[in-house]
């Protein structure tokens, strides 16, 4: 036996403002913060500890886990970054208000946007300043698989590789792992891990803050998940979400 | 031509407290919180940036790390931690008041611990809970190595290992790091750097939070330093340290 724990970062500037935020490295609200705190409480409240901690290289990831971690007295622990495991690019809908953007393309268009597992948003142009090509942590990414736009498919394609070689080697070694990450990248990994159709996985919700822990087999295959605390408030919290989510 | 910057961490609660800190994990104060952005800020000003981080693995210096590089946009940047370049262990004095301490023991013993090199405070009691032995931080260094109390000839002995073993590695690759440490650790550093005397280096002090830009030639040896910012400034602050030093 073995296991995961997967925990979406809390609330962030943008999702307070409603908007698309994708790559857009924006940082947590009071309430982010208090969410990350309570997080911590709850793992150490159930006796977890790790030995390494992954998380994408967005800020709301990053300090999210640096608050959970110093929380449960684990500030130390060795610490792995991907942008493999960032949120889905969300293309040049970033920064956009998601009523506005709804007004403007048309409510059908934009949750197709939001909820087609296929259909990336419009990309953001090559020469524009937020295209991650520019942004010196992405400057050892290949050009090729620099994205300028994601649909679902596409974060399954480049995060299910981390989980491959960046986490499954830490699970083999014995480590106890966590991963602090984005709604649409811990939905990619929960397809992969737990075979959900692509139909389906557009109905799975991811809430904030609330610890989830994967069970795997000695093969590291899905046995079962549960989230940490009481189960009612994270699946209020899982439909908040998705009558907001992108 | 290469460079390391070296960042002692921000005021701590203890500091504030006048208490021997040692290996005590003690958070940083508002002030140190300061100290900290202020760090970053200057760094960002002077145009510096870095590839890596390296920190001890107490909580102090974690935490001025984390948010000097979240000031400079950096949070991202991979990081890697060493109880090698811990503070001095203060041993059975950690947690005791300065003023107090020289009450019991005679203002000139204590002087003798602070300010010796090559003389230890009492060690921590083998069963005290606060001997290193029983912190999970530590349980992968070997029994012989863990120190119960530490002379800043110590100090010396378990950093210099890290600067050849963990961050010249990086330096050789080019890579642009920054260290964030302690007075002692720092200075244990910077005595091997510069071959200052056993005796010159008990009056060399660090102020908190002003980063020190080594510059090294090809061999990664010593070539100058100099602190960022107002030099009378950061000349005021060490000298403020040589007043409660410890």
């Amino acid at each position: 036996m073995s296991r995961v724990v997967l925990v979406r970062h809390g609330q962030s500037v943008w999702n307070l403002e409603n908007r698309f935020t994708g790559w857009t490295d924006v940082p947590l609200t009071e309430v982010g913060i208090g969410e990350a705190t309570s997080a911590g409480e709850l793992m150490a409240s159930e006796g977890m500890s790790f030995d390494v901690v992954h998380t994408s290289v967005l800020r709301r990831a990053i300090r999210t886990a640096d608050i959970a971690l110093d929380r449960m007295d684990l500030h130390w622990i060795p610490v792995k970054r991907s942008w493999r495991i960032n949120e889905r690019h969300y293309g040049a809908l970033q920064g956009l208000e998601k009523k506005e953007t709804a007004a403007i393309h048309g409510a059908e268009q934009v949750f197709q946007w939001r909820r087609s597992y296929s259909i990336p948003p419009p990309p953001l142009d090559p020469d524009d300043p937020r295209n991650p090509r520019f942004d010196a942590r992405y400057a050892s990414v290949p050009a090729d698989e620099l994205p300028a736009s994601e649909c679902l498919a596409d974060v399954v394609a480049r995060a299910v590789p981390y989980w491959t070689r960046g986490i499954v080697p830490d699970l083999r070694a014995g480590l106890r792992v966590v991963v602090v990450a984005h709604g649409n990248s811990i939905r990619a990994l929960l397809k992969y891990l737990k075979g959900i159709s692509d139909e389906d996985i557009t109905r799975l919700n991811i809430p904030t803050g609330i610890p989830l822990v994967v069970e795997l087999d000695s093969n590291l295959s899905y046995v079962s998940d549960r989230y940490l605390g009481d189960q009612a408030a994270a699946e209020a919290a899982a439909a908040a979400v998705a009558a907001q989510a992108g």
